[in-house]
């Protein structure tokens, strides 16, 4: 198995308000069958599908609610942590942490989206965000 | 917002345990901190961190369980599915659907890692693997 990720699907309860949502952000996305939305995100895609009909493909009983993961966007800047909340909030995200420094040495931030799963906005001086959009560990 | 992911991190029971997962797949991490672990995958991260943590970190209440999102892999081969699985099964993984032909005419399978989080191992013809790792939406 290389080390690559090639898709997260999120469970959503309304696949067109959430579409909605991350294009509000500015994001565009793909509907092939009117189902599932694709969005092309860096060389990977992140996907939008019923959580039901998601849950039953995967074989696993969902327990609702949020569920043990957090989604990331790096930003190039700490001002770009502050305008990236400001665009979530503009769009209707609960913005759970507001900006400010991290333990770690960052500036971050979190909002959840119209089904409460959970993003954090960082700026990470130690990571690299390639020209092209790679998060890169190291500097 | 670009439209990119920079990280996705996976909140678990016990990291040694998760990380020694993920190793046994062919991954191999690093840990700045002895808390948190990273895995560079392709163009993005995925990390493991305490699922308490995790949730408190990021301004929700954790419910439990598996929370509304599946990870897949896509492979560059139908047979590449079917090694990935046995590699997963080897690794103590539970295999939450064998591999078979899927509706929408891929070929797929699915299996949960030690926290239930659900991973898909799919061939998908009409999507593009490149050399590099990238899964692009198209052919």
């Amino acid at each position: 198995m290389e080390q690559r990720l090639s898709l997260i699907t999120l469970g959503v309860e309304d696949v067109a308000r959430s579409r909605a949502f991350y294009e509000a952000l500015g994001w565009e996305g793909q509907s092939p069958d009117g189902d599932v939305v694709f969005f092309q995100a860096g060389g990977m895609v992140v996907a939008l599908w019923d959580r039901g009909k998601l849950a039953a493909d995967s074989g696993v009983d969902d327990a609702g609610g949020s569920g043990g993961f957090t989604l990331a966007y790096n930003t190039r800047s700490p001002e770009e942590v502050d305008s990236v909340i400001e665009e979530a909030r503009a769009a209707g995200a609960r913005i759970t942490r507001e900006p400010g420094k991290a333990f770690w040495g960052g500036y971050t931030a979190a909002f959840t989206d119209p089904d409460g799963h959970p993003w954090e906005i960082a700026h990470n001086p130690s990571w690299t965000i390639t020209d092209d959009g790679r998060t890169l560990l190291g500097s």
